[in-house]
Order: structure tokens, then C-alpha cells, then sequence
């Protein structure tokens, strides 16, 4: 990882806004939205909710507020009736595109190594409870 | 990112598994304990607990356990007084150093970036608002 010398800032200190940062970018939703942008952009809200399964509106307004307020999300306003609102990735979002990604197919591609260790680990204290038992 | 296609998982829909998995490593705390482990290993609970600045012990419990459930992270016990407990990352848990630590660089490395962003998102809002007023 990077270290301070070079930047000044240290994201395993509590208080670094690098912290408060991190915290937004590693984060399911961010994940997902990027990872929907990447594929296709721009979207429209409703696109983008219907698209992320189990967000909420409230969730999704409040993600993408943050995410445009970082610069990572653009968000462009039709004046149209209904007003037709788009969102799509600033070049600074798109280099997030690369490390989410990463992050979302890990999930996939070692989901069954991971199901594998989870029923290791609950048989190991299942036997542990069992052979404490008088 | 990966396709249904290929695996039979899909992150962004809301009940799949790997949706609960991104969820615990497109993390802030899983992300710095991987960094730290990363740097030095084997590290002990304590020097984690220090390591890492802002953590609670319980969460720092937590997500250690989570992560030894998915196999990720391996806990070695020593028959000491008292004993002594040490934590080092899986062959599995080492796939996720690289994409979680360009995560935390990416946070180091984009800062003032993402700050110029939101002191003009502040101001594009706080101008909205006077021109707004009466």
C-alpha cells in the first residue's frame, strides 16, 4: 500500500479523510453502481435500481449523491417533462472501474472455495461442541 | 465482470451468495486487515488492534471470525500462559491482497482529487441556494 511519506496521508488512521474515503469506495453499493456504469452508461436512476437487486431508493439517492459529490459520478439533468435525469462515470470514477470489478468477480469466482472453508469452519465447532459435551 | 454464464452466480442479484461475500470484503476493516497481514504476518490480535487506528475490539473480533469462517484468514492457537493467538492470511486470502490494496491506494492516491470535487459540489450548492433565495 501506499505509505505516508509519499502523500501525507495514511488510511489506517482513524481520522485520515483517506479513512472516511475508503469507506465509500469499498463499499457493496459503490461496487455495484460502478460495476452497472461500467457496462452501460448513462443510466437513469430507475434503470440503475431496477438493474441492482435489493437496493433501495433511499439507499441509491444517497450512494450516488456521495459518489457524485467525490467526482466519481456525473449527473446530468434533460429538461424534459418528466425531467429525465442520467448518470454515468467521471474519468476520475472510471479508474475505480479496474479495482471494483477486481473485487466483485473475486466474489464470484471463489464463491465455492469460500462455501467450502464456511462448512469447515461450522463442522470444526460443531465437533468442538459436541466432544465439550459431558 | 463475470457473467451468470459462467458460474451460476450473480452479485447483483439481491439473494446470492456472493452478494453477502462482496459485502464482507468490499469492506473498510477487511480491507486494512488484509493491508496489515500484507505488510507482516503472522500479527497477533493486539498488534492488529493497534495497527489498525479507530477498530473495536469486538468488530476487530468479528471480522477476524468472518473471516476465518470464509477462509480468508487462519487462526493458529499456541498452548502458552496465556495463550497466544496469531492470524495470517490463507493462500486464499492472499488472491485478495491485490485488489483491496489498490482500493487503499486508490483512496491515498485520488484524496485531493476527490476533496477539489466536493468543495465544488459545496459551492455549486451553496450558489444554487442563495440564487434561490428572495
Amino acid at each position: 500500500m501506499e505509505t505516508t511519506a509519499t502523500t501525507g496521508y495514511d488510511v489506517f488512521t482513524e481520522n485520515c479523510p483517506t479513512r472516511a474515503l475508503l469507506d465509500r469506495i469499498a463499499n457493496r453499493w459503490t461496487t455495484l453502481i460502478i460495476g452497472m456504469l461500467a457496462q452501460h452508461q448513462p443510466r437513469r436512476f430507475n434503470e440503475l435500481r431496477r438493474a441492482i437487486g435489493g437496493i433501495s431508493q433511499k439507499m441509491l439517492t444517497q450512494t450516488l449523491r456521495d459518489m457524485e459529490r467525490d467526482g466519481i459520478v456525473q449527473r446530468e439533468i434533460f429538461p424534459e417533462v418528466p425531467p429525465r435525469v442520467e448518470y454515468s462515470l467521471t474519468p476520475l470514477g472510471r479508474t475505480l472501474r479496474e479495482p471494483l470489478s477486481a473485487l466483485a468477480d473475486w466474489s464470484v469466482r471463489h464463491m465455492d472455495e469460500v462455501r467450502a472453508a464456511q462448512v469447515r469452519f461450522d463442522g470444526a465447532r460443531a465437533g468442538a461442541t459436541r466432544s465439550e459435551a459431558p
